[in-house]
């Protein structure tokens, strides 16, 4: 399969420069750039021909920019006769359109998918899918990789026995499980309800929370409006006002930062799948590095050695 | 497009009459036959050349057989040279198969997709899929229709006025909600976890219960496992012990039967997208047919209307 | 490519116990389930990534449910990253629905291929397949393999001077003939024919056939209804009442063992491309392994070395 | 579907006009030239634009470039946004080598189908496949037209009461019995034998052919190697030597004139699927017209009416 | 085919809303919406099964926003049940992209083609590809229009006898060269050229352009550097200081504004296959509507009538 | 991959041999025939499962013959279960037909290409491709080699001081660009222009050429009629008449030697991408061998090192 070779694209530059220094190799030199016209140009500076190569690019904001580029990318490989093409996308963007809520939608999470196996993409190394459905969008294969063991060890090193692990809706119980599990800690759900017809919504808290610590887990925070209600139900029910957030993916749209500043939270944890720029960068945020778990899944696939470890 | 033109398979056999029947329209006549080594034969006994055909036929007990039933009643309509071939399935077998939960696992409900579309299916119509992200299996047009309005109206006329509409778990909270809002009825949610690690885990029963009639309402009801645990839960939460029970699809695997004589189940109410076998047809089973829902969905598909309508 | 290995599904369990000792490698661990509702659940128990995979499943009966465990045994892999997949299917059902013989009947056979090849098969191997132009159904590489080696043999070393070779119809007279020059002996061919509008079907048997043993030579044998007339027409022409009989596969469907009883029938000589069910396995029918002729396949398409001495 | 239009390329003309005559329409204007180099120019004289277009051109000698010729000119038609293309192949070429008979052989009669389908053939409607089986070929509808009929009707007016009808090996006993079914005249079947190890090849003919008229019926007429043989096995076995000879497709390869000029060779009769040139067209030589025939399954599919009763 | 149905997509809302008008019937009602994570969001407010649609968006800047929008709207449409998907493309981004200069590079201008095809869209119709070569990009059919006669019929009317039809280098001739015609003008070639190894390139003129006044006659003009070389060129050679300056597609990048300030530059006459922006709208920029020759194009289209007119 | 084969089709036996003694392996062994009716044969007589096999065909005349023997060719591979199939076609014909000039054209230089990824090609290789855009129609990787070194090194021993390297047009400006530049000689350019409406077209010359030699390059000579114009328009400007002509590709259509017989054409050197037949091999053509370029591709490409200084 050739050797392995890693080349990054436009959006993560910093996460690319620590999963090759992870794996003790150089980047792959690669021109990417825009004419003034917005359109992209794409160069390999070195030869991929017959190589195992991996491309590394999120699906963050700008994502439509992101999206082309990557696809231009691996446009150029293919016709250069690389061996293999990896599509590394720490945060798989337009995961949210999964299925149709109303009629005349379209499934975007899975054209995404359509395209990238169109230009050739041979396999796919993801994070932290927001539905895991979008595995089966795929023909190719899928390696579904998970920062939660990442975040456990975070929490797990800090000591926090008076927490609790709260989940703010139904879809996130499940990863919260898994954390409140890794820690030893109670698990705390949330669940907003009508409780009848013409009733304003409530927001239930189910679990032991009063007195103790919030831990909240989410598989990503757009503009905080799920979690700002979540802090404040918490609060309600007499959680203690340190709380923390995590979650893998920060995609961070506006007015995320004005949420962020709540004085009840405490700390945001969240990882380098998408980079935070530095006007939304608050002090209350800790970033950790997925860098070593790509590499590790990267080396893993180059070696064809089993990667279910690392899986969700 | 030509006429429009229905068939059935093996699976469905009265649904089939009662849509031709709704449809004004002659059952196309097809010979469907098992050899003595069990290899399925097929043969279109009209014309279908040019039609606008409808093959209805559902992916449910023997499952296995009624999917290559299908797949070779379009092989033979594609070959007959058939204008345009509709698949339609009021149950999608294996749709609980969506995700990988563990690696080298299947996505076995987007494999049937695929096989579906290789064949030469150009459209399908299905009823209440498990999982919605199912659609975005397929890259043709699915329609995606809900028997939720038919099981509403059943509970309208039987006007229960202190019943509580009842999801057993996270996954069915959206159906019940819509259920509740129809009804104009309180909305229950269970939910089970473990408070913490090593501890039992506990169904918790969030809303109005106590006193109150619950129906529950599911997608599907297979063997009857969930059930019977939410049943006892409601019960322990202070339930009127005449549970309603209602799903789209009564899969019913054993030992359903048994499981469904517990005495604090009332009723329960189903759909035909499933036929039951005489021997589960218990006296407190009511069928509810969607004959009328599929056959407005087809006429609708061939005269190119919306059918948006009769979409969940 | 990676490792060799290789899985069995449910359908020739000793077969494949067999290939994999004769390989000297231990069997793929795996896990094939049915739920109550009948639908299959596979999981890989071992690691698959870039190995080269081959899975043995015959299309025998129930033919359905072995083709969709095949189908969901290769979606699975293929989602596990196996570097190749191979699918090794001893007997190849639906081979009779090879073409057209009325309007709007399906080809099944191409069906079948299209089905494999749509989840990622990249290669047939295949026994004896009842006419040869379903090689042409495939895209894909299909290593066609013959047990007549091993059938012959077998007479060669039960030295019967005085047998014949007897083809039933113009269909199995390349067989016969390929038979009768490895044990050099005459060739005998059979011809139903009606000689004229409205006069019966008349069974012309040509060749040296008065006196002597026949041994009648067939692909496979289903509910015997061809056989048993064409030891009729053999016991009308003067042959020896031990008649001899030979196939590559076993279908067996009823009434074929009331049909084996007939007395003139001394022997059947089988191979375990179809497993024989105990209550069908009168004490005259002899079955030879093909394990050692697959796994000698196995071996050489996994080395890369030519197998073209083992085919067809 | 728009308007029918007809096309010809440049293998059969004639048929082509005559075909546009039955169906009462002008034959659609083509340019179609060679280059000096021999590359092959195609441009559509008139609008294609949606209407239901059909082809019509024989894969005969020189098969290659007709093969070509057709590729190209239903390449244009796609990219001139056509209707339908329906591609008429009275001759279906390389129908002999639809199954490998040694290792390393293509399948080109499945080549070409993939060539067809690839450049976007919607349908294909021949006559008087060589292997049935080719149809499985293909995944679009095919129409497998039959001239039997034609060459029935001429013998049926010929009034010959002392013939039989003759198949020269056991892969054309279907159409003779076909054949002799329709004239009500006895069936006479020839089959070659080594009736052992070393010993020479014997022609058995079987049935009832001493005084009598052999009709000789094939599917295509080559070199005419095989009917020599059998002309001369008739004779020994006391046909009266005025032979009658049918086939619908005359490829005549040399030496076939030479091989025609036997004595005992009354007349043949062939079909217009292959244009026979002059200098091959000996006086014994009847071509009966398939024009009525193509016309009438183009009408037919046009119309999209039940085309069965003129298939094989 | 159903009805006439056309949605026009974010990049060109005024072209779409006077294609409409000129059509005579009223644009589409569609939601198209970006969230603030900057996904895309689509969705049809009327029904669009079985119409013929056609979707009006330019891959102009921002191009990538642009593509990724067509994409999602036509996955929508396809989802829909839409009859056709017809993609009308003003400007054709990415086009001069369409092979390779070097090595490892991409070709997007293909790339683009496959995606659109991927998502399903039948048919592109669009305005004065850069490269005609792009034409064989696409499998599907494509109506490939020229603004020619527009720009033509304006300088027709000007009347500028004294002038000369300007091509910037070889790759524009074939255009000016229908524009002289049409105008019965001197036709002039640029070209540049070194007339030794390390001598200083020369632009050569070629024809009669001294004392004549230019129209420079380009297909696109982006920021206009081989423009200005060759204004300065024409004046060397003594053209008329009153260059007039036409082109199909405005794509105007920086630094455009500066330059076309030049003072011998009198009036630039472009089309709206792209808007421009209003700062960058100077007093000598006329815009001509391509309006009336997309609706044209559309009705046709849609009335399976021939659209070879309107073709380059 | 397994080992280098390489097997050579009819077009090119010569050029084949030279490749495999230039790669120090002996050439595959491959019977290539063609039947009494025209039909093509192929099989190969040695194993090719898993190897790297390179097919060497040129699409020169006769051009539809070579072209569907290639087909073959690569349809027999891979049924054969070839590792890798690379078709090495030094001359890719066809390649005129890149685009449509007018409505209801083929672009023919596409469908070759689409035919050849159809049967399986996974690369191709080729030589100075007459539109560079045809890469663009493959979907598979295409290493585009030049001949342009050769031809320059040839002239460079001939040291020709007094010579301008001329374009015949302005399609070959860029070629003959590369040829002065690495000749270290002046550019000279050709264009003709109808200097206005209803005025005899006028052949332009740019730059030095009164009292030089020319060296005109070409990319193909097929009948030689632009060549012949080209002749004499130089010499109308002075040229010296001992003209030089070269060019990848001798097509040599009638009435090419006719006209290289214009006594101020000294010599032609083209290469061996096709096979001059005798009767045209004047005694002023000089045949360049392209084996060793082939040869060099063949071995990087095997060996999966950089081709690209190789490139155009």
């Amino acid at each position: 399969m050739g050797e392995l070779k890693v080349f990054v694209g436009t959006s993560v530059p910093e996460l690319g420069r620590e999963v090759a220094e992870e794996l003790g190799i150089k980047l792959g030199e690669i021109n990417i750039k825009r004419f003034a016209c917005g359109e992209i140009y794409v160069r390999y500076l070195e030869t991929v021909r017959g190589h195992d190569v991996f491309l590394i690019q999120s699906l963050c904001p700008p994502v439509n920019e992101n999206l082309v580029e990557l696809l231009i990318m691996v446009d150029a490989l293919r016709r250069a006769s690389a061996g293999r093409i990896n599509a590394v996308i720490p945060h798989y963007g337009y995961a949210r359109q999964e299925r149709k809520d109303a009629s005349r939608e379209p499934i975007s999470a899975r054209m995404v998918a359509d395209l990238l196996e169109t230009v050739g993409v041979d396999r796919v190394i993801t994070v932290d899918l927001h539905a895991p459905a979008i595995q089966g969008f795929f023909s190719i294969p899928v390696d579904h990789l998970t920062a939660l063991p990442i975040l456990a060890e975070y929490y797990r090193k800090k000591d926090l026995p008076n927490a609790s692990v709260v989940a703010l809706d139904a879809g996130g119980i499940k990863n919260a499980e898994k954390l409140a599990k890794r820690l030893d800690l109670p698990l705390v759900g949330m669940y907003k309800r009508h409780p009848a017809h013409n009733v304003a919504e409530v927001t239930h808290v189910i679990g032991e929370i009063e007195g103790r610590i919030p831990i909240i887990i989410e598989d990503m925070i757009d503009t905080g409006g799920t979690l700002i209600e979540g802090v404040k139900a918490l609060l309600q029910h007499g959680a203690v006002p340190e709380i923390h957030v995590c979650a893998t993916h920060p995609v961070f749209s506006d007015p995320i930062t004005e949420r962020l500043q709540h004085p009840a939270i405490k700390e945001v944890v969240v990882t380098d799948t998408i980079p935070i720029p530095p006007e939304k960068m608050l002090p209350k945020i800790t970033v950790m590095s997925i860098a070593s778990l790509i590499a590790s899944a990267i080396k893993r696939v180059h070696e064809e050695t089993s990667v279910s470890e690392l899986f969700v």
